[in-house]
This record gives structure tokens, C-alpha cells and sequence, in this order.
């Protein structure tokens, strides 16, 4: 049996998915060999810590963790004292510079322990300095969960798809602007309406610039081009067009010519835009789903689709990256 | 460097593929570590055998081995007898009794090579057998590509969809299937005439049946049966219904109400029959495409779209099946 003691930085609703999730998993890791203890739980109000273990079941009624804080130093403290082996920070995104996480990243792979993360902002900020510095120090990045939710993207490029160049990546990153196209799209909603609809579902924050102004997908194609494509690139780098000038009319009249248009991000030719994507074409899924088409050398055009955000949906992205570090080690490393 | 002596056995379409794919992929598989080299190539008409490597460039141009085969014995004592530690098995399919590939598989394991295939009658006929001889002689038995070709599926569950319970699998599983009424919906063509262009096309075969009957679908749903829900069935356990009394009315009345008709093969249902999927959906997808929706308790329904078959897209998903046995390690295996 594997020990691994987790560091939790973050308490909001990916955070919450987290401690459900290994709690819910407990025993399937276990018969996997995994025994995943989480020694610390952060937010911004306080700090549980117990070495041998944090139980689920007393946090997850806490909204935040200020009724049961038992340790009152910052979460950088806890990620340096608490003995851990493996950090998941999942603090909110900040795309600018990149803060709290930042600083939480920094600390973790300094300190030679493993990151599995779902905060795009350090990665947008700064890839580059983060990856040398896991790679200083020995240790596993894993960002899954930052990139289309639950779609499996960079875990099948790295593990699936080994063998192939990878040659571009097209993908519809962000589940409210797919929501509100779609309802334009099936209904004839104006842009209004339907960014009305999709607040009123929870689907677009009210203040929605970061998901229809296209800065939520273009942080995800800086982190696919400095990652997949080894690229060096920022945010700033990203020539970014919404979606707050489509009309239903040239929905319309796209859906008769057998298209539907998506806000889509594109790698390495470095756009978010909208686009006509032909019915029946794998792109072109509604709803809030995310997809990204991958265009390889040898497998053709390979589509994944999934959920890109939800609480426990995000927290198996997280998982899914958490064993992947115990599980597959490189080829020379074999003896 | 990790060296890996390869049998090649059958030199059809496939074959030749992989033959193609190693000598394309030979540096960037030696800058992983991984130094792939094909020490026996056999058809039914002969076979290769070169202990230092047999040149892809040099049979690459034989449509069959007869004129280059250097070595007399049969298929089944090349596996015994040159000194190899991985196999791939391509002969011809046949799901009724599974041979020449079952022998030759049995071999292999027995022998304590590694099997990677895309040849499905063995498994549809012989899963469990098969899979407990791989376990016996501590061999790994990888078979990416005898469901939905380049398709990554059953490596997007193992490798990356971990942790998660797979609650069901349904998917388009056959691209003939898919053309023929991907051109009924488009152009309202009859059956008869969309199968007569699919086979202008080569997209399907002078006798049909197989395809379009279901009876290749339905071998698929057997062996994700057996390999990702463990079950133990047979062909004869799947319920199948083909594509062959779809009328183009019945496509055009499903289009009005938002939907298309797919041939859908489902696990652990073990059907295989003409379904209605709505348009938009990541099932909808045209053309010789495969797609597989993967329901499961945490990530939701990851949907994955791929070309179902070709010579080279098949040779890939062989090829990174190879690269997995020896990049992975169990958990408990690490130190």
C-alpha cells in the first residue's frame, strides 16, 4: 500500500469536490494500492490539519473552514510545515498575475512536493517558471482539470495518443458561451435572452465578461500551447474575439447552410473566435459540454467531449491526475 | 534504451501499417527510450526473420511475403521459436471460431510475450481463456484496436478515466454502418443505393452482412463486455438488429424532430440496434466516424469520436498500445 498525504489548498466548490471525492473513492484506491490521506484542508478563513487524516464527513457541511479552523498560519505555512507529499491547489483563478496560487504553486514544487491543480491563472502567468521548477525539483504538474473540466484532453495527448504529433488542437472550451449559442441556436433567442437564461441556471456568473468576451478560453489555449506545443506564449499572445455580437439571424442562417457556430479556441494558431462547425460534425455538441478535436499524424482527427465544469466532475479531472503521478513511471526508469 | 524484439504476424492492410508506422515513428520512439525492433514479419505465404531487424523499406512494397520469405516454417512456430518479447497478432477476423489469430495468440502467452492486436474474433470467441493466459505467464494483452480502431476507448478507461466506475458504454462502433446513414439523412438516398456508394468507396465490403447487420458491432460489444465490465458473454448473448430495413423516411421524420437514426451497440445492455440520438448530441456524429459515450459516476459522460478504421490509424492505436506496457507500472510495483 501506497501512503500519500495530501495538502488541500482551497475550500470552494472544487475543494468540496475534492474531500467528497477521495472520500467516496476511499476504498476503490485502496484496492488500487493508493491510501490517499489528506494531512491538511486550506481556505482563506483558517486551516484543519490532522496527521492522520482529515475526516470528510466533519468538514464537508462547512461552507468555509473558519468554524473549524484548528491552525491559524497562511496556507503557503501550511504547504512548507505540513508533511505532505502531494499538493492540490484549487484556490479561485486570478488570470492576471496569477495569485493566491501563484504563490501556493511556487511553494509546493520548492518544497519537492507533487501539484495536481484545477487554478488556470499560474499556468497562464507563468508555465514556464512552474515547470522548471517541478522539474528542478523532481516532481509531477498535473493540470487536467484546468483545461475543458472533465474532459479528458492532456491526459489522453500525453498517455493515449503516445506516437502521434500532435498537429493542432480546435476546441470548444467553455460550457457558457456553448449554453447561451446553443439556446440562440434551438430558439431564436437574442444574446440577451439567452445570457439571461443561462445566469438564471447558474451557468453564467453575473458578472459573465470572463466566459463571453472569450478570456476563460483563451487562458485555456495559452496553457495548451505552452504545454502541448512547448510553445512560450501569454495570454496577451492570443488574438481573442466573444461571442457578444452573434445574432440569432446569422445562427439561423448558419444552421440552413448545415453549420452551427461555436466560440472556438485553436492551438497553435493561437485564436479564440467564433466559428461555423458543420451538424454532425464532432465539434458540434450543445448544451454546456466542452470538446476539442486533436489532430494527429497518425490518428487522424481524434474528439473528446465532456462536461468542462462540476463540482465532483472537476474533482475526478483532479483524482484522475493525483493516481496517474503513482501509476506510470517513464521507460528508462524501468529496471 | 529499452530494446523490444517484435513478431509481426499477418501482413494484410494492417500489417503493412504497423510496418510503415515503426519505421515513420523509429526516432521518436528511441528519444522515449523505446527501441522497437520487428525481428519477424509472417503471412499465410511465408515469413521474414532477421534477428537484427527486417527493413520495413525493404517489404514495404510486397503485397505478401511470397517473394521476399527467407524462412519456411509455419506462423505458429515463428512465434515459438524466434526469440521475441512482444507479438502482433493481425490476421483476418473471424468471430465464429476465432482463427488463425486464437493459435497464434495462445502461443504467444504461452511463450510469455506480450500480445498487442486489433484482430477481434479471437477475443469475442476466447476472451477469458485468453486473459487468463496472459496473467499465468505475467504477459500483458493489449487490444486498443479491435474496438473502434483509432478510437482511443479502452486506454481513455483504464489510463485515464481511473478512479471512475463505468456505468455503461454506448457507441457507434461500425463506419460503414455510419456512412450508409449519414447518406440516407443527407441525401435521402434509399438503403440499397447509399451501401451500393459505400462500397464505390471501399467503405464497405462486396458482402455487406458482416457490417451491416450488426454482426461487427456486436463482436465489440462482447469484448467490452468481458474486458471493461468483466462479465463473461458470448456473441450469441448480444441482442442484434442491423441497419438493413432503415427507410429514408424514417430518417427524414427523426431530422424534423431533432434527432438521428445510428446503429448503437451498448454495454452492459448487449444490444446492438438502430437507434434515435438527438442532434447536438456527441453521439450525432456522420460520415465513417466511431464515437463512444462513457457514463460514469464521477466524470459524467465522456464521449470520444474517431476514424473507425485505416491502414495507418489502426497501426497507431497498435503502436501506443505497445509504448503503454512498457511506460506503465502498477502502483504496487514501484519501490
Amino acid at each position: 500500500m501506497r501512503e500519500v498525504k495530501i495538502s488541500l489548498v482551497g475550500y470552494g466548490v472544487v475543494g468540496h469536490g475534492v474531500v467528497e471525492v477521495l472520500d467516496r473513492k476511499r476504498k476503490a484506491l485502496r484496492d488500487m494500492g493508493l491510501d490517499l490521506k489528506l494531512v491538511s484542508v486550506t481556505d482563506h478563513t483558517g486551516s484543519v490539519v490532522a496527521d492522520d487524516g482529515v475526516e470528510g464527513q466533519k468538514i464537508l457541511g462547512e461552507r468555509t473552514l473558519q468554524q473549524v479552523s484548528n491552525c491559524e498560519i497562511s496556507s503557503k505555512e501550511i504547504i512548507r510545515s505540513v508533511e505532505s507529499d502531494l499538493v492540490v491547489e484549487v484556490t479561485p483563478t486570478n488570470i492576471v498575475h496569477g495569485q493566491p496560487g501563484l504563490g501556493h504553486m511556487e511553494e509546493a514544487l520548492s518544497q519537492g512536493k507533487h501539484l495536481v491543480t484545477s487554478n488556470k491563472g499560474p499556468l497562464v502567468v507563468a508555465y514556464g517558471r512552474l515547470k522548471r521548477l517541478a522539474e528542478d525539483h523532481g516532481v509531477s504538474m498535473k493540470y487536467e482539470a484546468t483545461v475543458g473540466g472533465t474532459m479528458p484532453l492532456i491526459s489522453l495527448i500525453e498517455r493515449t495518443l503516445v506516437g502521434n504529433n500532435i498537429l493542432g488542437i480546435r476546441g470548444i472550451f467553455n460550457g457558457t458561451c456553448n449554453y447561451i449559442l446553443t439556446r440562440m441556436t434551438e430558439e431564436q433567442y437574442p444574446y440577451a435572452r439567452a445570457l439571461n437564461e443561462a445566469q438564471d441556471l447558474g451557468y453564467a456568473e453575473a458578472d459573465p465578461t470572463y466566459d463571453v468576451e472569450g478570456v476563460d478560453t483563451a487562458g485555456k489555449v495559452v496553457i495548451l500551447a505552452n504545454s502541448i506545443f512547448d510553445m512560450n506564449v501569454k495570454y496577451g499572445d492570443v488574438n481573442v474575439e466573444g461571442i457578444t455580437r452573434i445574432t440569432p439571424e446569422a445562427l439561423l442562417l448558419a444552421k440552413k447552410r448545415g453549420y452551427v457556430i461555436k466560440l472556438i479556441g485553436e492551438v497553435p494558431a493561437l485564436t479564440v473566435r467564433p466559428m461555423l462547425v458543420p451538424i454532425g460534425s464532432p465539434l458540434a455538441v450543445g448544451s454546456t459540454l466542452n470538446a476539442a478535436a486533436i489532430y494527429t499524424d497518425l490518428s487522424g482527427t481524434i474528439t473528446v467531449t465532456g462536461l468542462g465544469a462540476g463540482r465532483i466532475e472537476t474533482a475526478s479531472a483532479i483524482l484522475s491526475d493525483i493516481v496517474s503521478i503513482y501509476r506510470t513511471k517513464s521507460i528508462d526508469s524501468i529496471s
